[in-house]
């Protein structure tokens, strides 16, 4: 019998679903270190938060965070609200000596992330961060053809530029109701946070630390009107970001997010190229990587499924050929925050590089106030 | 709180995973009349079986698919077999009354589901025949698209063209083991009942009743050795199959199934084209529909990214662009059993589809014979 | 300075548009071993005939090609009628001694195929058939990786499936004016030996000769209006057809041409695949070639932009990644043909292959009518 | 009988070949205006530009440009030169009152475009620059749908977003040879003025005037070798060049453009985005454009294969589905510059849009080195 691990998790909405799908799912597919148990789930709406326990699985619900993430038979927190309460939840849950996951972005601003990481670090407890594509198979073997994996010999080779765009078009309609992701008091910032901070992280991730960046950001539509209110409010954050990058090996880089990409559903494009080889990558398509390797005249960008069992994780899914979908990043998030709180690790990305994301996301929103080129905070600066 | 319905399922291997996730996760997306309760799993090796039963959540194992479909507890007995135990634990299952769903083909041969057929309309018990693939949500807006939907206007219109291509290529190799898929006492044919049987299922859903067939059977290596033993023995099913259609509505029709499409994974295209309009279905893109509609100079085949809440069960799942997988279609397939055995109606496709279905892989047989082209049973036949 | 080639252009519509274009270019772009010389351009209509030699950069007009065959000036004649004069000319053209380029099909049948290959045979002359898309850059490359090339290494391998579309949609419109196309006696038949034509000669091209075929033929419009006409006049040719191919090499093959294939406008689509490699080319796309090499987890399809200066055809084009369009394979072809008269051989495909994909098209009329599979005649009987 | 444009053209290189291929074929698809006359072509070297006007078609070779702009009876004279030469040829051709044709970008900088353009204007002679993607039909189709053509009704709508890559791999070998596109003094810049001219040009077409900029530039091998040479030299002109751009009309845009593109070609994609539509186009499949237009849950990009006869410039040429390539681009530059000498008139994009063009990228290299967002000269300033 496996030692259980008891879960708290701190909100129910979207992100709320697909961890809660992650924790039922991971024991049917893998060999996770622990039973994960899912314990309770908190929320501010009793009935809804019951409700929600009753849907996805929870033993209990609670309407108070602060006392769940102290009950001594609680072992993680899963930090599923939004960003205003990361920093809240983090802390209090690594004071009282839990295991931290915590979706992205860290936070709402770098200085809040910084005071996260200092606390989890100071508590001693295992952090990661959720950013669930580096778990995307295609993306999770791209990284492999980035650094050679084993073998050690990249089928990329110096990178010379990387490009993505991450964009939908829910933002375009001037009715779509302002929520939570249009004030900066609750999200930190719009398509910046939200989109951006995967874009770095995958950046990261496949490229390299970002030195130094110029940006803009972008409000397209000043003020919406709430569900079930009568009068508009401000939005206060960005609807679009752009972004030039120069990575500290040397390549350039550029991104655009955005909620205002007529067509575009939930769009992200990573585009890698170097003087050996390239990939891209669309996570509308994200059981595909589209890699090119020079050999000459029959080179092409190829299509790979990536659903092959040397794949990875793919092992525990299904046959070759046969898709996973969107919510398999989160259960492949979660394998792995077990394995790392079974040995006292912090799995990447933690909240050091939550850090680092924010250093670039400051940078970016620094940028587009100083109309200039500005440096990212460098790694000394992190702690 | 919802009546239970209790499952026996009977076979645990590779569809019994898939079977055994959807009635793990129905309830945790949708809103089923009843609360699904996996009761027993059936196997023929105890200590499998029981691991089985672990690994995917079902509170008992049995070696007895005999006695445990007899169950007075079991609602419902879900047969996950090879071929050749279809009927055997339908006709059980119907005797005692239980409602049954079946893998797909129905039997191994068109008597044999003639057979089931029988049993279940004696016994007045709910049917469902599980070809997932009329869930995916993509193919089932197809079928809006061909039907016009509650509006009634096809976008299609008169249909001219079908055609089909469904590959794998994991027969290419010759050292590929024996499996009881080459083993035609087990599993009743090859590529035609595995992946012809889809096919044909689709083309009856998306376009109607095939009335004739020109076709062919080809195994292309004659011996295979099975895992762990020493000595080849012979693949007595077909390795491909070609055939020619005419449906009964004047369309012309044309698939190929093959376990030698080299570089294919799991590729089911399906093309259908009318005079208003056509689409295009690729099973390795499953969340994609390409469809044209023929409006002058600016027409093309756009892809839709069937993730839109207003399409079939997406509303359930993620935002728009946030793609689903494989498994999601047996899950909106046992949801619909549950359906009809709420409402006492055997959803589409039943056993009467089953049966229609064998009666074209029937005349594809003799046609392979014969040289000729062959009629397909009538309606009138299937009883 | 370059010995001229005096040619004589029986024809001025479409075809005899995208052969002058291409006597006009080959020599700006390659170094044929001929200096062309577009003599003379015959058609039935003294003033259209006069129109077209001007537009399309004839030096003389003529009315009369029975005349023009003849003239002791003339060295080469170029067949662009429409099926029902091939014969004639090209009997007439080799009884002159003049080399014969002819437009795909060789004729309205198989006995005047034999004819015309008897004919050229007797007369000594060189003769060559226009099926273009053998010198489409792309499916030249494939050929190549089919033999192995100069390597003789073969990418694809033994090859088990080759299927093709061709399909257009200017059928559907049952108003589309009934043209030659539509008449049998003029025209021999309709999709099948136009479009089908064409996939027969790739097939025979990538993957050898065809021993047996099943096949049905398909009218769905019955009867149409010619422009400038009052009363429908009955079409008596398919507008689709379907067959079932066996090859000599044991590989299978289908096949399905329409002009009913609504949004496809030159849709050539032909997929080969084999126990090493795999191929896919489409002809709305004809600068890339999809090819696939197995080679373990990252292997995929891989798009190849056929424009390299190493590819067929290509040196003499422009820098890689510049497309060439649809008229530069008759340019190609009447490269080679030039290279043929200078050699005093007939470059394939010339007038026996013409015959071979008679005796294919014949067999696939046959089983039309008899509704079996039918053997093609076998190279004996190409006398 | 057509009166006759007598052409004088400067330069015999890939540019040469391309619009001398234009002059040729130009008359036999279209129907303009003039007979041009391909009188007599320019380059430095006798023997090679004698070699050139056979090849090419041209009655005469010249090695002075200087006489050759000035004699009475050349009508226009048609510039393809590498950049540095651009100038003086322009301001002879202007001051013997010739028509001026001019190659892309209109000079090395912005102020010998000034002075380029300061010339044609006060000779009061036709000029045109030739970006040839302006007239690759699915280009001038975008066009169309953006402003809504005839009918006025924009398919696209408000645009929020532009972002274009324009990217080739030839400069990743460090053993490619140095050639004058390395050299400042005769190219002006690398692959900004190269590529980035082309995109600056296609965003001003497709969305509007730019009024600042963020960019940088950057050269990855900083020397090379000369073919036929021993030592290597600097690069002193940019590999690559990336820029964000905001339009006078509130779109936001970006653009990346390389040498160092692994596996593309010849690879201009472009995407333009609205509040009803959105297109992508890539120049290596220069046929087709992907169009979305908003319509609810069956929207999707559609792929228009612009080969039909209402698409620009289409009716002159085949059948719809029947692929034009590379140069027909400047066929179609030829025919609309001919119509602008008719009439009188300096058809777009003209001298007036190569400087704006050039603001841009001066803008650009202004901004590369303050490393600040950089205004665009504003229009008052084009004299």
């Amino acid at each position: 019998m496996k030692k259980p691990l008891r879960i708290a998790m701190i909100g129910h909405q979207f992100m709320g679903r697909a961890h809660s799908n992650a924790w039922r799912q991971v024991g049917h597919f893998f060999d996770p270190p622990f039973e994960p148990v899912m314990q309770v789930i908190c929320g501010r709406d009793a009935e809804r938060t019951r409700a929600a326990a009753d849907k996805l699985g929870w033993q209990e619900a609670s309407t108070s965070w602060e006392e769940t993430v102290r009950r001594p038979d609680i072992d993680a927190v899963d930090i599923c609200t939004p960003g205003d309460l990361h920093g809240p939840v983090a802390l209090a849950a690594a004071a009282a000596g839990k295991a931290v996951l915590c979706e992205k972005p860290l936070a709402n601003n770098l200085a809040e992330a910084q005071k996260m990481l200092a606390a989890v670090r100071k508590a001693g407890v295992v952090h990661m961060l959720c950013h669930n594509y580096r778990r995307v198979p295609a993306l999770a073997l791209a990284r492999e053809l980035v650094t050679g994996g084993e073998q050690g010999e990249s089928r990329i080779g110096r990178i010379f530029h990387f490009r993505a765009v991450y964009l939908h078009d829910r933002g375009i309609d001037p009715r779509a109701p302002r929520t939570w992701r249009h004030d900066k008091a609750r999200a930190g910032s719009g398509a910046l946070g939200d989109f951006g901070s995967h874009v770095i992280d995958l950046a990261r991730f496949l490229v390299g630390e970002i030195a130094e960046v110029s940006g803009t950001l972008q409000t397209f539509i000043a003020q919406r009107t709430a569900a079930g209110e009568a009068a508009a409010q401000p939005v206060d954050v960005d609807d679009a970001a752009l972004a030039l990058l120069r990575f500290e090996n040397g390549a350039l880089g550029s991104f655009e997010v955005s909620r205002f990409g007529m067509g575009r559903k939930n769009h992200a494009r990573i585009e890698v190229s170097g003087d050996r080889g390239a990939f891209v990558f669309n996570l509308e398509r994200l059981n595909e990587l589209e890699l090119y390797v020079e050999e000459g005249p029959t080179s092409g960008f190829r299509t790979i499924l990536a659903t092959h069992k040397q794949h990875p994780y793919m092992a525990s899914w299904w046959p070759p050929g046969h898709l996973i979908g969107y919510e398999h990043t989160f259960i492949h998030t979660v394998l792995d925050f077990m394995k790392g709180v079974a040995e006292g690790r912090s799995p990447t990305p933690n909240f050091e590089d939550g850090v680092r994301g924010h250093q670039v996301l400051d940078a970016i929103e620094r940028a587009s106030t100083s109309r200039r080129w500005e440096r990212v905070g460098a790694a000394a600066e992190v702690r």
